[in-house]
């Protein structure tokens, strides 16, 4: 079971780049300008919504865009009516229903899910949600409303704002911003950041660099004055001489999310980042946009509603139509070509590294080992290749000197992608033959 | 949040008029006599179906209806797999929809929700029934099945029987047949009769009055022999002389009801009025018509499916046809201009009159305070402006005179509509520096 | 309500024939290879799937044809939305659906409720699955899938393999392949083995005979080497003399099937019949193809996926075009003339036989006394007309002559079909006036 790049970037994020999002989003603009023209694009076409999470919103919103172009559409939106319920593993759910449609969209509650979906359905797939994984389309959404706004995203500050650790739309969202030029703050609730390994993956792909930035009202949402922001290198010539840390002096959108707690997240709520009316009259927020992935809870109060920066509705409303142009995209080709998505290391198919550490991972469900694959250039991290949580390697081999060195050593990076061979513990290594160069 | 006048009919049937209704069913004839015509009538367009209670008929009445024209349908079927679960409010749900459809339908168990939705949603909202206030397009449904028969309403005598009080469909009719002329005979079960102030709406609107009949059937579905039966004034000429109750003749139609048991009703099943087969030969019910929503019990017996006066398989038979008309009627305004409904006053958005006191009014659900309507002439109601529970007003104040005076003394009903203040409590009126009028 | 015979045989594969057959698998094929042409062929139907049993493939392949011919799609995939939940009669939903919908395809858990919703709906009724009676459009797919292999079905030798008593695709499977000429092969799990009652109207209506066959494989399956195999009566002359439980040489195609223990199935998963990896090399399965409806449990090891022998996700993906060729013989008769089904005897209205005693059957459901039918030329046998159970009738009288005889008789088979009358007690007959005449 191979992983299969080409369909990989409808899975995660991460595999947006520049060129690819700048086109895109182009290409949104074009379709909502002409709705009726592409009314009969998919005509004959199926295209099939699975969610095994309960969700209105984005199973309504994909659907409409389906209806829009004149496919027929086919829905489970019930996960407890599902053939899974008889004991069904998800490899098989997806081949079956590969053979009923031309594209599938699924959601489901476990990380990785849409990758392995995606392998087994034999048809494009697009990740409805998967986990805490990413929610591509999401992502595509929130960017179209602010190229709207704003036409491009360079030198422009975003506030990604709550539960980081769980929230896929804001961990998607950091990919797609940092692809595009844009200033990121990350803005936490207590406890509930994103994970070290996460963040150096961004700044590594997006040739970007973290700071801190501070100023009195980001106390009022993470506890402290001070937010770590990922900048693009180029940027930082201005801040390089200053004492100090550097005051946040705008934010032009803030990303606002409730806490996950469907995903065992846990907040005290008294301290859960959130809009408060004082908030409002605040320079910092003169000119920010209010966006949310929603539904919301307490974090986004309802006087908001009214407020002009107030975009998140209207977030909604260009849902449709985002997604058209993820189906004419897939299904389309022909019409519209688009640049290529950034490739993906494919997986490893020897899984020689165990169970991924990650209860969550669809992995676990499926009774399956993870393949693993391997990113970073100046420090190598080696991921589960379907939910992307770091395996534990402190070893690396060389299949073509067959030697063994510590995985932070420099004689680890130069071996070639193609020839490293993870370990977890130095006598593994050992046993298969391989002669250790530690120093 | 003003209450939109012109998607108010499709809330309730008490927008329906005379014309309206005549104009309206005659239209539906025309649809059912060339059904092929109109099957792209609404090609390109996206009908979105909301039920919060479990419904299939409903339902599918109207997603059938909306295929027949070409619609694409976007569906949800099942609350427990909706947004909602995760804490979104009824506005919020509405409001994201409506950027997903051209056109909702909504049902919800709480009164008064389809004016909520339809004031957050931003498209037009069709009530497929909420609470007990009203189910507007099954009204349209029973008055096109009897229209087909009959031709027209005058002189006619319906009998609407069973859980009036917490039963939509009679309520509802009610008012549609009133409106065009016939004679209602109110056939409650002992305790589930609807409330005065219904009646009193209904009369004045109508420009009815009430008056008793009395046959000895009756008292096997009521426990007496004498009923309550709503006729035009004009009707009353022949009848004022008359000494004693005047004996009931005939039914021209029964419209037997379910009891609503899910809606908290409780009956001795016992004594529930529905049809015994030795009534079905007597002259009273010879010439009548029998209907029902359905789902039915007992109270209507599978040996009346064969008889040649049944008709309720008919009515569910004539649901897709009328909310095909619709449809029509609400995105095609320019080939289907009908009638304008009649307005019902806006709800005052001062909000002063505390909480709405049905405890199932959507107010509670959403946490708002309810905007109050007033209706009547002669004598004033308040009523809850989503739900129509009338509110303890007992003084009325004129904001131009700032003079108070007692609800239903004559200078209270001199005071202009939009001048009127009311209050629960004389104190209030005090402290705001009304000068009590009083007697 | 007499049963409607046009119909049956979208209710059970007993009613298909080897003419209907060949001529409707050629069909789909003409249909596979040309798909665009139909996309319009069913534009303005609607179809109405109603699963009131969890189900996702088989929804969804039906879903799937509908689109594919541009039909619109109502569904009910969730009983427990339904106004089922409120009390209605089976009768009654089929009865109002049908006035919803050009077809409607009904699963229910109820044994022989697609006959029942069929005499309701008024429209056509295709069986998705009733109790264990049948699933007849998935015994088309499953034929389908030999057909494209083999062309043919004479001299194929197919082991029919699990749960036999409750799996209804097998029991189907069981009739399609002895129409049309293959040996098949019964590989029961322990205890779990169709009825006698079943196999003698398969013997019958086939001009079958049915032998015993041997291979060492086959007790790591049933637990014996022997296996009762069905076969045409012409094949017998070249075994007649043989001695000893001949050799099965060879098996064309495995039909897999789960343990049905939704159903209330029960066996000791350590003895189960299914494919174990050592089996893969057997000569008796060198070119054997399998199949298994799906879902699967451990019957079918996922290492047999990639097995070039593997059928069963073809099998999956035929679906939908098989079912495209089912809606296109009951919507456009014009257009795609099939030779007629084998019409089963109707069902006798006088329902003297007393209560079904399949617990299962539809007719406890609906609190109906079921109508017989008969079949069997030799041996009678009286069904229950819902769901084929045997009813416990011991006598046969004459209605012409007024004598009854033991069933068995020859004067009992001398009887004419239209005037038998069964009873279940002797003394039932002579309290009716009929006089003894047994030997």
């Amino acid at each position: 079971m191979p992983l299969l790049p080409v369909l990989e970037g409808l899975h995660s994020a991460e595999a947006f780049n520049a060129a690819f999002l700048s086109a895109f989003l182009d290409r949104v603009r074009q379709i909502e300008k002409r709705p009726l023209e592409l009314r009969d694009a998919l005509r004959g076409s199926i295209i099939a919504t699975v969610f095994e999470e309960p969700s209105t919103r984005t199973r309504l919103s994909f659907e409409s865009a389906a209806h829009r172009l004149g496919a027929g559409v086919i829905t489970v939106a019930d996960p407890k009516t599902s053939s899974r319920t008889k004991g069904e593993t998800l490899r098989d759910s997806a081949r079956i229903i590969g053979g009923y449609a031309d594209l599938i969209v699924w959601r489901h509650p476990r990380d990785g899910a849409s990758r392995l979906v995606s392998q087994a359905a034999g048809v494009p797939v697009v990740n409805g949600g998967d986990g805490r994984l990413g929610h591509p389309t999401q992502t595509l959404v929130d960017l179209y409303t602010l190229y709207r706004e704003w036409g491009g995203f360079q030198g422009r500050t975003v506030g990604l704002m709550g539960d980081l650790m769980h929230g896929r739309t804001a961990r998607s969202l950091a990919w797609g911003l940092t692809m595009l030029g844009a200033r990121v703050v990350a803005l936490p609730a207590p406890g509930l950041d994103w994970e070290t390994s996460f963040e150096t993956r961004i700044l590594e792909r997006a040739e970007y660099r973290a700071g801190m930035v501070s100023h009195p009202v980001l106390r009022s949402w993470t506890g402290s004055e001070e937010a770590r922001v990922l900048e693009p290198k180029g940027m930082l010539q201005g801040t390089l001489f200053q004492e100090g840390t550097p005051v946040l002096e705008r934010f032009d959108a803030l990303y606002l999310t409730r806490l996950q707690d469907e995903r065992g997240a846990e907040a005290d709520r008294g301290v859960y980042p959130g809009l408060r009316g004082w908030q409002l009259d605040d320079p910092l927020l003169a000119d920010c946009l209010f966006l949310h992935p929603l539904p919301r809870r307490g974090e986004l109060p309802e006087e908001v509603d009214d407020d002009p920066r107030a975009r998140y509705f209207l977030q909604a409303r260009n849902g449709p139509v985002v997604r058209q142009a993820v189906f004419l995209a897939m299904l389309r080709a022909d019409a519209w070509s688009l640049p290529p998505l950034t490739s993906l290391p494919a997986g490893n198919p020897e899984h020689e590294l165990g169970a991924c550490p990650n209860a969550n991972c669809v992995t676990h469900e499926e009774a399956i080992k993870p393949p693993w694959r391997v990113v970073g250039r100046r420090q190598r991290l080696f991921l589960c290749a379907y939910c992307d949580s770091q395996l534990g390697v402190e070893y690396a081999g060389c299949r073509s000197s067959r030697r063994v060195h510590p995985l932070h050593s420099q004689a680890a990076l130069r071996i070639r992608p193609e020839n490293l061979r993870p370990f977890r513990e130095r006598d593994e290594a050992l046993r298969e033959g391989y002669v250790w160069w530690g120093s």
